[in-house]
């Protein structure tokens, strides 16, 4: 059995949010990625070369699985080098009720646009062991090809949910909301809690001013030396990164 | 004074390595990029949006200047969206003879290939105050549209050599040459000079088997909590400014 004209139709059109949406699904490609979701999605189907294959554990609730060529892979898929498996989940509707954010800590994204940027972020969050992410409901889709690929399959792992960011942590009383600016406090210098919601903003325009207005500690990264000419700012997945890694290493 | 089809031509070619090596030169876009390189850079040609070339302050060094139309600049640019401007620079020639790795931290990169990344550490490099990046000769070219895109700028004030790093960390005895391992020391935990040489290595393959010989010091970048599952690794440019903010933080 081959990867059918249709099937290719079919994983293509996952490129365009629209279609994702209707159908419920990504695609993922690539050995980790792949082996990686298998543990934790419901996944509609693989294609893959044999020698691929035989090296994923396959679960049952796998619906369908293809043998494909070189050929048909390098159609179907989103990158210049065509990997050796690719497939298509259900997207996961993440589960929150039992989130305690007295215990937790928990990263919101207030409108990341690069998808890139984003699955870097899920990839660092997986390190860190922060399990849950919230994105503004304008933030880059998760689901989008690129940024699949930049989680290095710890989107298997990392809940992501879309929210009205504002509305999500004005119900967040007497829990930290961190943030970084410019007239922050020394992140390196202050104290911080184990558990919170950790915001971090847009990459052009960085946090929105009602988000803001939520925020009760503001975190600085500090240049160095300081007040030496220098860059403006961070890339956002650096800067979550080196905040991150604060928290987690008191 | 418009931007002429020949010229179009002659930025678009330049994103070929192989062109910028023959004219020495390199291509930035954008308002900040162009004002950062202004004030380092000898340049070519600006050509820009009449309003855009009036924001800018020209130096004497600049050897042409265009007025042009958002149409000329959209043929001209690299990227989706055209800029309000953009300039030629000529690679500047690192001087490299007075760094004296007793008092300086480098960061040396061994085959980087994603110009996103190698631009991104370019700017948080700039940011942590670390002046001199040594890349490998088969490391991604940081003149790429692309990385100098990544760099917010941050190309105008790091100087950039492409050495074979194998022989350029050979001769650097008695200067610690740091790098990240799975089987480093806790990198929280472990006395770090505020001088001498981090290495970074490849996306998928880490640092290369004769550079790791030569390392002094192997950290690790702990994940959180230890022994969970978690992705194998960090994005390059991530563990890089992980590093970088805690030989800074000290």
């Amino acid at each position: 059995m081959s990867l059918s004209k249709n099937k290719i139709k079919y994983i293509q059109s996952l490129k365009d949010k629209k279609n994702r949406m209707e159908h419920g699904t990504f695609v993922a490609e690539g050995l980790k990625t792949v082996s990686d979701l298998l543990c934790s999605c419901h996944c509609q189907l693989i294609a893959g070369l044999p020698e691929a294959i035989k090296q994923i554990n396959l679960p049952e609730n796998v619906e369908e699985i293809v043998l494909a060529t070189e050929d048909e892979l390098k159609k179907a898929t989103f990158f210049k080098t065509p990997p050796p498996i690719i497939g298509v989940f259900y997207q996961p509707t993440a589960n929150i009720v039992d989130l305690d954010l007295k215990t937790n800590l928990v990263l919101a994204l207030d409108g990341i646009q690069d998808p890139g940027n984003l699955g870097t972020i899920v990839r660092l969050a997986d390190w860190f062991g922060i399990e849950h992410i919230f994105c503004s409901d304008d933030s880059a889709d998760i689901y989008q090809p690129k940024a699949v690929q930049s989680t290095m399959g710890a989107i298997a792992r990392v809940k992501i949910c879309y929210v009205n960011l504002f509305d999500f942590l004005s119900e967040k009383t007497g829990i930290p909301i961190y943030g970084t600016f410019l007239e922050g406090k020394n992140i390196y210098q202050t104290p911080l809690a184990g558990h919170g919601v950790v915001v971090m903003g847009n990459e052009g325009n960085g946090i929105r001013p009602d988000v803001q207005s939520l925020i009760s500690e503001k975190l600085y990264i500090p240049n160095y030396p300081p007040h030496r000419p220098t860059s403006e700012s961070l890339n956002v997945a650096v800067a979550t990164a080196i905040v991150c890694s604060e928290f987690r290493r008191r």
